[in-house]
């Protein structure tokens, strides 16, 4: 019975935004039975959208007036505070509000301006590619994918499991979640802060007056480490800038590291190296390089077991599969606990109650 | 007549090493018709070498002792100065001795250590994989690859003939000539100095209290920024040490633009923003992500034009081919200017003329 009214709990969705992830997102859920209305701002690929059963209008206003159960902005981040403005007035108390912002609490902000965070749940699915538009948008696009929901103590749990809902059931993926500050200083971790990174090796060889014979020798590390900086400047800038607090903090402390790098190996042959300094120069290094050990057991675990995305398609019963219960009090504490220790949940069997798997360094 | 002279002139190839490199080359040029003789250290994969054409002998002295026209050294480097001073007493004056190791200054110390520098010509193939031993080995691992030479004041221009002979006609491959200190600088940009970084991106995830959210939420951006560092750490540390120097001022400067890109986001909300402050930020962080542009308009070419061996493999009068004649005087920086103008020489068409094709920033 619970599991049930889980299952309908989430059946209209309404998207704002049919580019690559709100159109991939709108093809999967109509794919997967949902009922979905959709809204677009600029170019209207409503014949197309129309032709895999997702139903269009032609305001943001008529999206909200239908009364969704969930209502994703999948709008890019400037234009929230637009949108945000006018659905304030139009948006109805049983539609829950998300999105897909790769920054949270810049969104949460701009909710809570527009009078909106009582019905706001945040979201960041980790899909995506270097495509744009509907006309990349591909159902396919959430095979296996993991999003993070961001949550505050003011959340409400009804809501939160609307989105979990939509999330699990609907797209068919797992759910680890978090807070604003928690996910926005991971996001810098894994995909800000290595895009500055990237850029600044990219701009390191524009500057050299050795470039030519550099491009010429670069192999497979360059070409790795590189790739994001060749993606567009602007959409990188402005992700940068969305989490710029975190992102300046990671890269003070990277550069830190790479300065400590430095003084080791200028200790190997500098002018007053003794065998001792030599030695412990060396100590140093070893244990840098060492020190990825647990990321590099992690992967190679990885590349071992099935995806957890396979368990959200119906194989049930796997090893490594946990159930948990969620308490009514403390959930948010309790869930972001689940995720910092590895555990994603790719399914709730019932209000309180859902299946975890581990993944964990 | 000067051409077919070139065509013979590295004729009989000895080659010292039987891993992925030596092994991949041994069967390369046994293929493309050239006479090879190999010897291995440790294990013996002759059987399987003489399947392919590989003569094989049983020591390093034996090598030497059949006066090849060239004697390439596939060992590791470690293993550099105990090879060198076997081969001293036993190289025929006639042999010219190379390397395929990726740092020059140092294996060039080792040679004049070992009294051998009048017979030595650097090489750096760029070619390789994760995989080791004779067992990985494949002719095709040389596909489209790019050779450095490195030569010096003092290298004999027949030494170097012969070499680059061997790598165009031979082995198929295009060739740029430079000296030690900037191939090592530029191998230290594209390659060692990155190979930290990504070590040090690894390092910080294992360091953080977020590690499995960040895992959880990684995608491609640090899956490729982190590709390296998940190789073997022992091999990694001995390429940066062996290249110690170019690589910690690389990582300060380094240090110093990621530091600067802080300083920027800083500023963006700091506690004394003003408009003119927040405003110079941004056209700093603009300026920034927009530097590699040069880079990124290279690479767009490189995937519009077809890769520089097709030349190589005999589809002659592409466009963009030029040739270039060598002077007798002052050839080593002469073919150094033309690898950093972004030319690489496609074939040598007489004992001082070549084609070269221009890939260029």
């Amino acid at each position: 019975m619970e599991a049930s009214q889980i299952l309908r709990s989430a059946h209209k969705i309404a998207i704002a935004g049919l580019g690559l992830i709100g159109g991939s997102l709108a093809l999967r859920l109509a794919e997967r039975g949902r009922f979905v209305v959709a809204w677009n701002h600029n170019d209207r690929p409503y014949e197309a959208a129309r032709s895999h059963r997702i139903r269009c209008v032609d305001s943001l206003e008529e999206l909200a007036a239908g009364k969704p159960d969930v209502l994703i902005l999948a709008t890019p981040l400037a234009a929230m505070p637009e949108m945000l403005a006018r659905l304030a007035p139009v948006i109805s108390a049983s539609t829950t509000l998300t999105d897909v912002g790769s920054v949270k609490a810049m969104v949460r902000r701009q909710v809570e301006e527009a009078g909106l965070a009582d019905c706001y749940v945040g979201a960041h699915p980790m899909a995506g590619n270097e495509r744009s538009g509907f006309a990349a948008a591909d159902s396919k696009l959430f095979d296996g994918a993991l999003w993070a929901l961001s949550v505050e103590e003011s959340t409400s749990y009804d809501r939160y499991l609307t989105v979990a809902d939509m999330v699990t059931q609907g797209v068919g993926n797992a759910v680890i979640t978090l807070n604003d500050e928690i996910h926005d200083a991971s996001a810098a971790m894994i995909s800000h802060m290595p895009h500055v990174v990237s850029t600044a090796l990219s701009a390191m060889l524009v500057d050299s007056g050795n470039r030519n014979v550099e491009a010429a020798l670069a192999a497979g590390s360059w070409r790795d480490m590189t790739r994001v900086s060749l993606t567009d400047p602007d959409r990188t800038m402005a992700m940068v800038e969305e989490d710029a607090v975190n992102v300046s903090a990671l890269l003070r402390k990277m550069a830190a590291r790479l300065g400590t790098v430095a003084d080791s190996l200028e200790q190997l042959d500098g002018m007053d190296a003794t065998e001792a300094s030599v030695h412990g120069a060396r100590q140093e290094l070893r244990r840098f390089f060492q020190s990825p050990e647990p990321f590099r057991a992690y992967k190679r675990r990885e590349s071992d077991v099935s995806c957890p995305a396979a368990h959200v398609h119906g194989q049930q019963g796997q090893a490594g599969e946990r159930d948990i219960v969620i308490p009514k009090q403390g959930w948010q504490g309790y869930l972001l606990g689940s995720a910092q220790s590895g555990e994603r949940v790719i399914r709730f069997t019932g209000t309180h109650a859902a299946t975890v798997v581990t993944r964990s360094l």
